[in-house]
């Protein structure tokens, strides 16, 4: 079953170094990785936030948030 | 080419709902995945720290350190 992963980030330089890394090591045959950036997209700033997302860049797994380093609060991005 | 990635923990509720997610996307097939409890090595902490790491959980890859939530700061292990 493929499962499905979402990368929020805002281009900021700490966001697209991590998402390098992310979509560097992730199983691609498994999962299904959707790359939303927020400040082209900030109607799904909400989604976000409803999944735990505090800052980015952040990596939504099964429902639950994973913080990969600081570039910038969500709070900033709206 | 296998790549190596290095996971960080302390073994705290954080670092292993973090480890859960990502030994579970990580693309075992292209990435060679240790696991190291700073508690269990501290002899390990020094080599985290070159590595950039801050606190734990913490992915080492390409010698990047991306801190995934927040745990413990590695000042707190040793």
């Amino acid at each position: 079953m493929t499962r499905k992963a979402i990368f929020y980030h805002a281009g900021c330089p700490v966001c697209v170094a991590a998402e390098d890394r992310i979509t560097e090591i992730i199983d691609r045959s498994r999962i299904d990785l959707e790359i939303v950036h927020l400040g082209d997209a900030p109607g799904r700033i909400d989604e976000a936030e409803a999944a735990g997302v505090r800052s980015v860049p952040a990596l939504v797994v099964d429902g639950a948030a994973l913080h990969i380093n600081h570039g910038a609060d969500l709070a900033a991005l709206r």
